[in-house]
């Protein structure tokens, strides 16, 4: 009996007994829709734009196009996944679910012009670009909401610390902003990797594309891409943009939000006790009752170091000549969509948790007075008060601080005497430093109101350079919009253009 | 004895008995000049230019900033490595030097408003945007030549392959301007990470700046960057964009350049003998005489598998909290200097190898003839000739290539009748396609050729598609010349401001 | 109402209004027993040793640990993934089903003197010494395979590949036989890990144990350990055995795989053609019917491609001070699994692979002998036949080699005339080897019968350590047997104890 | 001009004019001394034990032997680095040496039977075999360290941690004695790749050893190693055991080190105030003078994070084919040399660290009394004096600690009344715990006391376990000193050898 005819049961053109003889081992397959993972609409789509521009440039006969048109249609409203993983076939379940429904001379004639080749490049490439849109929807959510809780935290003394150790006053409001600025940047990084990426490898089949003279600029926008990839091997072959880049970006963000994780975390211990959690976002033990683990922090530094091992493997598999990485592939993606979506989670926790984050500022005054992070304001009075060289005064004070320790002696019970002490130690005289001049040295809070340069912590500054930041942010947003509004517009597009076809009304 | 005076051995501000009470480890000692790497004439820069702007400022006298920028001048004359290797000091070389030679009263003058922070930041800025630029001029140095080159190969036929194996036709010529996209991208993440890179971090301190009221615009200014970061802690203690960017960008070129050269190397093996390689990019062995080891291509992959190691160290070293890695950054930007250094010597060597690079026409069509690498051609040919749906003449051809290796029959001696049998054997009927038709579908010239589509093979859409690249090129060679043209006025500026401070005419 | 009537609905220790105010948020939940993994029977095993030690100690009631046992093994009875599953609780789904099943009065008895730190690190040695396990034994079985074949295998000459040239002639049973000695070392890796990882950490509870006092001897001869870890902070928070060291030998096998697959896929090249896979470990393409694409060997490849990533996890997880790693870690887990899972599935398919085989053996002939492999037999030749010096000898058939090439004369054609035009050009002087002798020389299976020295291809010489490698092997599968009778007398061991404390006969 | 007689000028078989036309680019050449690293010794000795092995089978003259082992140890009088690097030649400096001192017709003769695959593995396994017996010793001496202070500090109350909480009372020397234990299982690690990496590869030429019946053992004995490997090919073109394995347990050993650091410094942090390092392993800052960087502890960590790169480069490098990674293969050298490099620094500081330790014994007890790491014990008592089941007396407790938080009462002012309220609570009735098993429980002191267990942090189960790990230290130090006793023999052998064959007394 003719196989044409057996349309039913068409299991895909891997079959045994045509080109191979033998059934592929069932774990080794790759034609498996469970294997689509994130890209299962974006196949979907595909069909459809496929369809539309074959029909469209004369390319299929027009009635076999709106019957195929018409059949995924019908396979919507059973319900996209649900019917692509009863019929199978993967990136192929398209062409396999109209096979069994109409017949191989109709639907066998959805894949002209195409290969595994695009259908996998435009399904990873519309994931990733879809997922780095609501991904960077998401750094604005919380851009939002560090931009309202900066100023209210302007006030907020803190040391700022260096290798562990207490460097210079600052507050908790200018380590909020720093956020602003590096979600800003990763902002910008995957803006560009979602630009870079948003171009169509459809109609580039596996390299050298088709004879057949297809319209890659209208399938493009049918899919919402900003225009073809203008080289066939480059828009397949290459991986630079949509691997390599997309999992460098994201590693970066998920790194930048594990940093601030970890400062949360080293302030939520005991010791530091400068910040708590609200206990939806802590877990305690099985034993010590006493514990409140903060597991939003540890699954947000979690996900970075999923995406670190996501980035090595990127780079293993993307090792080798040209049309190598295949299989290898399929794990650049599956790390990409976890790194994805945990990046995701983490952004609408982080704005929950910084809405309702405690902040102990007295315990971040105590410290901040207590352990000499003014002690470059000292010697900053020694200069400006008493016209020392910076390296003699910070000298004198490097004495001062030593001996301090030695006996004791916290910095706010510091004496002029002994300022002189360490001058006399250090070149023989005393520095006469007035007690009110070295009063105001060692007040945290005054170091912080002195520090109004270009991006300082003093909150005149830090409500001066948020403007800068809002400003950016919503110029971002409006980017966000655009691009959304594009995409909903070529949608309505494709489904248009299959209302003609099959001579439905729009 | 007052320390001030002994300025001739001027050892640093860390000597025991100021604030530590003994001499470091040497092994452990972080001003070490050698350690400054790639960063040295950027810190010789900063030196210069906080000067300027702290006597500009009027936060210093102006006599002793004349003194001390005659030093930093007459250190020039010395040879400013040499000098900064002799007085030792690192970061702080520029201190120890003056104050060795002016004394504390004179030279211990210029550290005012500044941190170890700042110096390090604005070094590593400054060498990480200095490579960028030099590595952005030699992917348009390669892209150039491969522009050049390309349309000569555009009628070199030879077997695009994926998984190893042959897939469709194409030509060398297709495969030169792949990469033209391919550094294209490369350029635009580079030219993104140089301009996220090329902001001052410069008076930021460590991270809460100075209360002295520095003008931090006029310092960007005069180092070459485009402005003040802004944001003091952000400044020092977020790396994103200079470390784990800088890093990704760079290993995702080498990545790019390293598949480039397994390409090469694969098709310089004996087997498949397509290109060859002048003598003197090759060794040979101290036994097997008959080896020419193709060592360009090695080390262009060494290039990348040493990058691919950086960037998982890069990502290490900035776990943990903001403010932690210091000792483990230096291991960052050893890594960059090496990529950098790497990648560029490879890109000037590849313009030399693809200028001389033997190409074997006869045997690449020989290839690509033989193994079927046209058989999507001959089911094209059933479509367009005789109205099969795609799937059903990929099928019988599918019968007919299977047959053809049992048979031991090669491609070009196929003939209708094997198609018929093929044919019968799918759905019970031969498919009479003409011998012309065959024959033409065969060719695997022919094949390309027909490739006429947006971004394909044929030689008039090489040609069409390489006049987008060269615009290209040429805005991105625009860039670099403006950028370049920036640099060379903001240090004459410098230097101007010098000549007036210390009453040299300019 | 007291809470501990209200067993049948009992969540855990967790719930909001003892230690915590509030419900987690469920994405955070650590305690679902769907993150268990493997490591589910181990959890299991762990509640029926715990309490039978507990029991035999005298530390809880008999009676309630009796009526436990019952419980537990009533769950077997529903079968344990499915109660637990339905109970949930994750680690303490054992608890929590008792709780439900016999009021928290008796079964808030289980947990005495244990804690989530030994649950979880009990559950991950065991899971992971029992994929060590599994994987040793496979292993041997594909060791197996490659002893029997390799003999068969021993005239096949083929030429030795460096930097992708052909280096010196070869067979492929000495290819082969190489896989033995690698995968000996790999048997040693993993045996080496096993026996660090099979040492229990219970009783270790968190870090410091229980002031009850627990025998975790004989906890840890119930659940199939060599003996207790002896330090309890070591046994909870050091995983430099179970995770860093496990991770990194399972790396380093499926390194090993991959390079395996790379040589064969290279070879499986149309144009190289050595090898031939079996149609059922090959895919083909929607497009390019003529494709064979070898899919078992890039499915190994991935293994080795995904496991390198989780090594970076691995090590971003661990770097930290101790204790901290805790979410991270159910990541390095999820790495291991994965990994051992592929490695396993690999090993199993690599055995058909390798007995169905095709090893096309003229070409592997054809190759050898035409691209100069045997250059160096005749720089031997002239040391042994005519007492040059090895330089001068080399240096002549270079020479010769060169002239060959520019004039297109391969090596079976090469004369004595020409040797000694090459010498005359080297030293003013012919050598005079005899046309017999340089026969010799350029035969390749000459070549590889002359190479009987320890180690060399010699089939004589491949026969002889064959001898070697399969006493090793036997020596391995020894080992792989004791370890497994040591675990299933440990298992009897535990249900006789159960049978003994719930008075069931055994 | 006959070749050979310009001995003077050799520059080794590369030169163009031979196989080849051109001289290699400078930055391509491999054979440069300089790039030999830590295996240059490694390649002397090799030139020496090669000759005495030829002339001992009567493969050369005995003449020309002599004659080279008389010029090998006339460049020892030089001095072996400075000969090397004078005649350049890297791995081949030897040959060209001696054909400089001796002619082409004595000096040529030294390579028969060798190739420059051998020369490298012999070198890279000797220096790697090398550092990792250093580096045995330096574990082993930070071992001894640690068994010497443990007990001092075996009374030393602290909190355990996880999740950077407070969870248990541990001690100071238990939390010392895991390190002895972490310590222990890397020198099994490290000793077993020294046995892996102790085999001879010498004779194995690329990979198919010579025609020459070179015998191997003894080359493998005069070059101190245990065995030849027994399979050329594997010998050479394997690296699993010298590379991956090498570098995969030197990181886990630098991870280990740096954990240890991460937690001193955190311990050394202000906040905790636990640990003081002594100055000369600390920084200060050119500004903030108050600043003590623990220098040590993030170069400890920093060696970390290099060899974590290292191990993905070298899995890098080790992807592709067999024979493929040469150029790539010196990346990973460099990371082993680097990182064992630092790794035995860093080891002898730890123990001058460790001696000179402050530890404020007075703050960590503080802090174990503060935030309820005794929480657990209290509900011990529950079980123990008032049978309640675990996890009844587990949730009591919970509830007294969250109001003690709530109510901010530190745990030594808690009542019985208040546990007897949370009872209440939790079922209704109160507990009735004795005030005195109440205290007792409160008590970290007794708390540790208490945890007698096999492994536990009891003073009495620390000193009875420290007798295990001191008698494992005691073998393993035995097993250097019979490793150290079998180099210096073969040393002594091979010297004797040269003796006779040069004429000379031993």
């Amino acid at each position: 009996m003719p196989r044409q005819q057996v349309s039913a049961e068409y299991r895909g053109f891997r079959t045994a007994g045509i080109r191979l003889t033998e059934e592929i081992l069932p774990e080794l397959e790759s034609h498996r829709t469970e294997k689509l993972g994130d890209t299962l609409p974006a196949i979907h789509r595909f069909d459809k734009a496929h369809l539309v521009m074959l029909a469209e440039e004369g390319l299929i006969d027009a009635g076999a196009a709106a019957e195929m048109l018409r059949g995924l249609r019908e396979m919507e409203r059973e319900g996209v996944s649900e019917a692509r993983y009863r019929v199978q076939g993967g990136m192929h379940s398209g062409e396999q679910y109209l096979i069994r429904a109409l017949g191989e001379d109709v639907g066998g004639r959805i894949h002209l012009g195409r290969s595994s080749g695009d259908l996998g490049a435009v399904g990873r490439r519309i994931a990733t670009r879809d997922h780095l849109l609501v991904t960077l929807e998401k750094i604005n959510g919380f851009r939002t909401v560090l931009a309202e809780l900066a100023p209210d935290h302007a006030d907020v003394v803190m040391p700022g610390y260096t290798h562990t150790q207490n460097a210079q006053p600052t507050t908790f409001g200018h380590w909020m902003t720093m956020w602003l600025c590096v979600l800003g940047r990763d902002f910008d990084r995957l803006r560009a990797c979602y630009e870079r990426v948003n171009t169509s490898p459809a109609g580039a089949a596996i390299l050298a594309g088709s004879e057949f003279p297809l319209n890659r600029a209208r399938t493009a926008r049918l899919l919402g891409f900003d225009a073809p990839v203008p080289h066939t091997m480059d828009a397949i072959l290459s991986h630079d943009a949509e691997c390599l880049e997309a999992m460098s970006v994201l590693t970066i963000l998920t790194a930048d939000l594990a940093r601030m994780a970890d400062d949360l975390q080293l302030w939520f211990s005991s010791e530091f006790g400068f910040v708590d959690l609200p206990d939806r976002f802590c877990g305690t033990s099985s034993i010590m009752m006493q514990k409140r683990n903060p597991y939003f922090l540890e699954a947000t530094k979690a996900v970075s170091e999923q995406a670190a091992g996501g980035l090595t493997t990127a780079f293993m598999v993307e090792k080798g000549s040209t049309g190598l990485p295949v299989a290898g592939r399929k794990l650049i993606e599956a790390a990409l969509w976890q790194a994805f979506a945990g990046a995701q989670k983490r952004l609408d926790e982080a704005c929950m948790v910084f809405r309702e984050l405690t902040v102990n500022r007295e315990r971040m005054l105590e410290v901040v007075r207590r352990y000499w992070a003014q002690g470059a304001d000292v010697a900053g009075a020694l200069v400006s008060e008493k016209g020392l060289p910076w390296r003699s005064a910070h000298q004198i004070v490097g004495i001062l601080v030593r001996r301090g320790f030695e006996r004791d002696i916290p910095p706010l019970d510091t004496t002029t005497e002994m300022l002189d002490e360490a001058a006399v130690e250090y070149f023989g005289k005393p520095v006469g430093l007035s007690p009110e001049a070295l009063a105001a040295a060692l007040d945290p809070r005054e170091s912080v109101r002195r520090r109004t340069l270009y991006g300082g912590p003093a909150p005149e500054a830090l409500r001066r350079e948020l403007a800068e930041f809002t400003t950016k942010l919503g110029d971002d947003a409006g980017w966000v919009d655009r691009t959304r509004a594009y995409a909903a517009e070529t949608e309505r597009e494709l489904e248009a253009a299959i209302d003609r076809l099959v001579g439905e009304p729009t």
